[in-house]
């Protein structure tokens, strides 16, 4: 019988394993124009935490007992639709279980780029839309200009340093821990910060970056948009992406360096990749480019089976993965 | 003999008198293009702080042991310099005393608006010319949406609420004390928060503003910030002007509602007045229109004799002032 991971109890804090149950879910006959997907590859991502809330935010809340949602790719095993036929690889939002079912409206099938299926729930889908307009677009990151990206090994932080070096900006990387400093740079990062070592992140963003930063590419919040914000040369930008520091915090983030924003003319602007879907078309145009000269490079961190989904979304707050955190069904 | 201000040590914290010490300047013959000014009124402003700490910012700190400079406006009682004629008034930054020597390229004469003289100080100056660019240019606020001002009795704040009522804005203002609170629905506020008054400041905005901000114009930080992040509609637009909150506060800024700007889309924009001189004539062309109209009111709090400078300038970090603070020579 397919089975889907449901939301138990609402966490505090930080969520535990018994806020999740598997549930079994009783298949459905196909309705007209309804296909049947058997899922493959599940995302984890750190923004599923705010859904875990019962507060009205731009994506609803998981309704507790119910199969939650997230980013899947999976094969068409039976179809009823037009257009649709069964060995199809889609992408959609039925995620967290083994099989769904749904219109075939609500699934896009994946583009001919040459590349592993789930490629489309990391550097091109999501995280990698999300790296490219928020550098790109929310921050105006040009050519010549210093760059901080944060979380800089994740699935979007690595996306951004290679846009970013593929568009001729120096990057100052930050992630936890050597290994991950090391594939960064490997990626192009000019220059990596372990944010785990002894130090202040301000102190050590300074000496990484001594003519300052035009741009900062924020994932995490906290202490790393302070330090972005004594860093910041005049007119920098902030594309705030994501705070995965603060998502299962009740603490105030302290910013000792807000000030600078007014002398700086500082700009801090939070988005969401969606308001940037229409744009998609210049994302695979470029981002084709660059696969083709080899200027992308990828990791995954993946979790095998679907009883391993819970630990896989955890992962993300303990730093426990290295590019895209994947559930491998 | 002329005397001037002049900063004896740099103050940690709140200034104190004793930070402060009155010079005697001899009195220097006019070389060829110089005028002498006799002030009559001198500026006090919160900004002026972060000059008196040896920091590079926008602003050279002032030096110790010499004159201070800020906004003043005189009388040219000698003049060497083709243009200006004994008994022009004219505006200067040679303020913090009683007279000053400069070439006369250094000065401005006064547009003949009829108003005070002063008021070029206060609303037909830097202090309105920063409401009038914050809230038009930095944070776009259009007719029909809602601002929120804090420091909403201040100089900048009283010039905030009305340029916003004369383009058919709804104003939540927040002022501390039922006086500044009357004044400001007086200059047309829809609802003032009284901020000293119990509760929490989140709560009474979300109470003032039950459809939440389009717009906040900042001039406080710190806590107004944090409910302003609270209350902020989708794209709101923050335009940060001063922080006088934390100017004199070794506390990092506690934000609890910080992560609110992904998914609300939130900018947040520092500024400064002087990048948008070159746009003054578009300011005295509307505010001269709305002055006919009788469409803006201000007040002054006033300080008499060069001696009490350094006691107008602290009443800014206690509230002191209603409008636009002064010292009248």
């Amino acid at each position: 019988m397919p089975r889907a991971w449901s939301l138990k109890s609402r966490p505090n804090g930080m969520p535990m394993a018994g806020d999740f149950e598997l549930i079994d879910t009783p298949g459905t006959p196909l309705g007209e124009g309804e296909i049947r997907i058997a899922n493959h590859w599940l995302s984890v991502d750190p923004y599923m935490r705010g859904r875990m809330n019962d507060v009205k935010s731009y994506a609803p809340p998981f309704a507790l007992g119910e199969p939650m949602q997230g980013g899947a790719i999976g094969e068409v095993v039976e179809s009823r639709a037009d257009g649709i036929a069964v060995g199809d690889l889609v992408q959609h939002m039925a995620g967290w279980r083994d099989e769904a079912v749904m219109p075939a409206g609500h699934v896009q099938k994946l583009p001919a780029l040459g590349v592993p299926p789930q490629a489309f729930l990391g550097q091109l889908g999501m995280p990698g839309m999300t790296a490219y307009f928020g550098l790109l677009t929310v921050a105006e990151a040009k050519p010549g200009e210093t760059v901080f990206v944060s979380a800089a090994a994740g699935a979007v932080g690595s996306t951004a340093i290679q846009i970013a070096k593929a568009r001729g900006m120096t990057v100052i990387g930050s992630a936890g821990g050597s290994d991950k400093c090391a594939w960064c740079q490997s990626l192009g990062a000019d220059v990596m910060i372990d944010y785990k070592t002894d130090g202040s992140l301000v102190r050590k963003l300074l000496a990484a970056a001594p003519q300052g930063i035009d741009v900062y590419f924020d994932n995490v919040g906290g202490e790393h948009l302070d330090a972005a914000l004594a860093a910041a040369n005049l007119h920098a930008r902030f594309a705030i992406c994501g705070m995965i520091d603060v998502y299962n915090s009740s603490h105030a983030t302290e910013l000792h360096y807000l000030p600078r924003i007014i002398g700086a003319r500082i700009r801090i602007q939070g988005f969401l990749v969606s308001d940037y879907l229409a744009q998609a078309a210049d994302f695979y145009r470029e981002m084709g480019g660059w696969l083709q000269e080899g200027k992308l490079q990828s990791q995954e961190t993946v979790f095998d089976g679907l009883d391993t989904m819970p630990d896989a979304f955890l992962g993300l707050f303990s730093g426990g993965n290295t590019g895209k955190m994947l559930v491998r069904v």
